[in-house]
């Protein structure tokens, strides 16, 4: 059986170096890793999982913890995080809790005690505080993606300014009347998005002027079908609004298909603007607020890798840009003296 | 430190018991595993990884290997599978590849031996001979979603049964122009699905006595972008077709959305149909040959635990019912009989 010394003869290297090139450590350079990894496949050189796990205390897997990873943007976010992981030579173990309260219970109370893992990715869930105990019990990194929870590493983008953003471009088009539709800012899955962009909704009416009436916040589940239904009570009233802002693109997508069924243009009887920048979101011409996704999950991975592989380790607050990208479901209300 | 046998004396049940329940094992009854987690959760009862797998020789986790994480089908199969292995007390560790080719060699060849799983499961991918025999030396079940693998445990559709399904719609409807937008038949991902849709769509081209034009073969690449530029070429044409079938609803989506750009109505200019019934396809009124995705991930779990608790496992090749879903963007050629 062909063993790490005979890779090592092989490319003319030491020991020390073809085992860090072949564990994904740092010190050595792309080159002489991809050298050694090509010599050590050519050999048939397959490393022992128990020796690598012995001599590391290493398992060389970080457990990703996903709401729905059907869902575009956890998954997303998980391909750009399995990516930075699997370069350094990292599996990820995924538990996806589908929605599923009890899951959620299952994976912080037993499943990541019972799996040794390296370290941590939580995506778009606030920990509760025995969660978060669970967490520091663990001894290892830890990212949460998507939330601000303070003292602790979390790579997100800033939700309030973000839908303050949506709401400044409506009402700078002329729009008074704008609806929001949102998500429940509390429950199961513990998103801490909801209530920041709602917060961002008001805070944007109450700079512009506009009054705050409450029947023209709707829940959208942050769904398509919900993002559908909640239009549907928005637009059948006599005095319906002459745009929506939906805090997720897969809720304005929903937005726009009930607009389409009830007859009512878009965008000249009604913007829509949306929140993500969604694979879909082009082809359905959405104005929306882009937030880059496939980062967030890149950078988790790279936080908790500097804290597995860096001697010092501050847990950082990383804040992400977003950005207006203007497409055709926006433009002055009817009547207005910008059209 | 709470051990088994506390659990065993405050439920009152025999410590056997209580491991099977603990363990996901099979022979416990639903209320009397909910009743051990829950004390077993109670008592801060933590089981010990290394003494479970020792005892077991099993490690309680599934290898998938994925090609796109991203893609709405596989994330929906991944996402059907992680339901059934978490019921049963197994977690998933993620391979995806992200359609990157030194990612497969990687996963073949060294991450499925170096970490210990209890058995795998691929998707979408029709493993080479080289990695069969790799698979084979595992020694584990494994279980392959989508793909026709003689002698291997197979979960999928009728590929080329579903893209009959769907010439045959456009056919009867009058069309006798119908293009085909579908994928490379061969590459580094080798899903199988495309050679297959495309013998259908050519079969009952001739079935319906139409002629073969291979010009109106176009490759979508299997996503919406792709479909939307294959589209572009197709319906340039002064003899433009009056039907397309897409083999992916992502495909047909980017084609729905050029025909909207060129001023092409759908469905009195253009019929278009899709296979899938992804998640958008009833957003978008898309007619399509609808698969039971999330179904498949659970088939494909549940044979592999069969195969994992079982006494007896022979591998079964299951093929799931497809379904022909009539939306508003197929309809008769324009100034046919049939409008």
């Amino acid at each position: 059986m062909t063993g790490i010394k005979d890779v090592a003869r092989e490319v003319e290297m030491s020991t020390a170096t073809v085992s860090r090139a072949l564990r994904g450590l740092p010190g050595v350079s792309d080159e002489t890793r991809s050298r050694v990894m090509e010599t050590a496949r050519r050999l048939g050189y397959v490393p022992s999982p128990s020796a690598a796990g012995l001599a590391s205390g290493q398992t060389r897997t970080v457990a990703v913890i996903v709401p729905w990873v059907t869902r575009w943007f956890f998954a997303a976010v998980v391909q750009g995080a399995e990516e930075v992981l699997r370069e350094r030579g990292y599996d990820l173990l995924l538990y996806n809790l589908a929605g599923d309260e009890s899951a959620r219970h299952r994976v912080f109370e037993t499943s990541l005690l019972t799996k040794r893992v390296d370290a941590v990715l939580v995506l778009s869930l606030k920990p509760s505080l025995d969660e978060l105990a669970r967490l520091q019990k663990l001894g290892r990194p830890v990212t949460i993606v998507g939330a601000d929870v303070p003292g602790w590493a979390t790579v997100r983008i800033d939700d309030e300014q973000a839908a303050r953003c949506a709401v400044r471009h409506l009402a700078g088009l002329g729009h008074r009347r704008i609806a929001y539709v949102g998500g429940a800012t509390e429950g199961v899955l513990d998103f801490t998005a909801p209530a920041a962009r709602l917060a961002g909704f008001r805070s944007a009416l109450a700079e512009a002027g506009l009054p705050h009436d409450p029947t023209l916040e709707a829940d959208g589940e942050f769904s398509v079908a919900g993002g559908s239904r909640a239009a549907q009570a928005l637009l059948d009233r006599e005095d319906r609004p002459t745009a929506i802002f939906a805090a997720s693109d897969e809720m304005a997508i929903g937005v726009l298909r009930t607009a389409r069924e009830l007859g009512v243009g878009v965008p000249e009887d009604l913007s829509v603007i949306g929140i993500d920048d969604h694979e879909m979101a082009e082809i359905f011409d959405l104005t929306t607020v882009a937030q880059p996704v496939h980062e967030q999950g890149r950078v988790a991975a790279q936080q908790v890798l500097t804290a597995l592989e860096g001697e010092h380790w501050v847990p950082e607050q990383v804040v992400l840009p977003t950005r207006l990208v203007v497409r055709r479901t926006t433009a002055p209300p009817a009547g207005s003296a910008g059209r």
